[in-house]
């Protein structure tokens, strides 16, 4: 099935650890994106990317490997380097949550990258030369930065939530109550609470209200009403025919 | 310096693997996070979870070990539990925007946990069932899930982005152009350029607005005003002098 998602790339430059590159793909398989290439990588294809992967193999074995970022940027109309320290870059600098949003204008109508340093130096100012936007992720100014997985995940998930939004379709399991159903029991329930002497009719103005707003807050199901009204109708009948145990 | 995110713990349930203990000991210490307890970790302490700490020791030396998930939750008002298929979960299932948004707005007068499931299965149902809402990441619906510490990275990269907001704090190390300078530049470039016999003072009327939208979009640097007016001085100084080579 096409996608929104299809004309972006993600490039891995230089990357160290092979472990690296198998949780990227797995990052990136999770958001839907499935073209990953690898920039003079130290160890590929290895035991621990294919670990790390999980199952995330579809897109860990469509991976190419690319002799230089220019082969790797081959027909992209867009590159997004990302950076922890964009002291050096004179062109744009986005947050990532920008970025992915110009990313996906872009990809309607053209290829486009994202494009990853190696994991202990990041992109080099030659690599972000070729880029023109940077994007970085906002995090602690005094701490190191994000393992290199963890940004591409970061940055798949703003994508996910720029091209589709991220609005959960759970479908309802539960069968909420009616208005009127909801009426009926407060009805009851000023009944049950005066039998019980717990609401003094001449004065039930704090205790109802605070009730409505808990059960309103809540959003009751139609089976909780139900459980509700049960208790409510014991506390009548217990009521009515005294409290004795065993009765 | 005290935080907005301090009252906000990270809680791993059964965490199998403590390479993901260690690596969402770094992902919660690049946002801000520094409060991580474990409930009945499969291995902790180990030598994974240092590795894949990395520069995250101070978090990761932090962190507690619980015995119950209850422990784990103790003083806490605001329990957030993660899943990826909530179905089972009768509250309030959030994306984890939103989710983070009012983790925040509780941890303005209270304590707040995010809790994450084992790496197999996710939370069960019972550790759901202590939970006031649930929040779930985005993703592919007929793909697995995010690597555990991949998700606490987007939780905790959206409570960054909750509480400080994502704007990019770059010094403008380059000095813009002013207006004036640009307008000078525009005058001398259409000098140059009917000298050239390449703008026709008859019909001029596409190619300099082109030209003008070029460089407002790339937003002139001072340094490049000059470069840009050094070379049309070099053409209107070669066309008066003839183009003959080493004139």
């Amino acid at each position: 099935m096409p996608s929104l998602l299809d004309p972006i790339r993600v490039v891995l430059c230089a990357t160290s650890h092979p472990g690296n590159i198998g949780a990227s793909a797995r990052a990136m398989q999770t958001m839907g994106l499935s073209r990953l290439v690898l920039v003079n990588p130290q160890r590929y294809p290895d035991a621990d990317a294919d670990a790390m992967a999980a199952g995330a193999s579809a897109t860990l074995g469509a991976t190419r490997v690319a002799a230089s970022l220019d082969e790797a940027l081959a027909g992209a109309t867009l590159a997004i380097g990302f950076s922890g320290r964009p002291r050096e870059f004179a062109g744009t600098v986005l947050p990532v949550r920008a970025a992915m949003q110009e990313a996906l204008r872009y990809a309607a109508s053209g290829e486009v990258a994202l494009v990853f340093g190696t994991e202990m130096s990041g992109l080099s100012n030659a690599e972000l030369s070729r880029c023109q936007i940077v994007a970085t992720i906002p995090a602690v100014p005094d701490f190191g930065s994000l393992n290199l997985a963890a940004a591409v995940q970061v940055a798949a998930y703003e994508l996910r939530v720029a091209a589709f939004g991220d609005t959960v379709w759970t479908a309802p399991t539960f069968e909420p109550a009616t208005q009127e159903e909801i009426e009926r029991m407060f009805d009851q329930g000023e009944r049950a609470l005066t039998a019980l002497d717990f609401l003094r009719p001449e004065n039930p103005k704090r205790l109802l209200p605070r009730l409505r707003r808990l059960f309103s807050r809540a959003r009751l199901e139609k089976e909780e009403v139900n459980i509700l009204r049960g208790i409510l109708a014991r506390i009548e009948e217990r009521v009515q025919k005294g409290w004795r145990r065993g009765n």
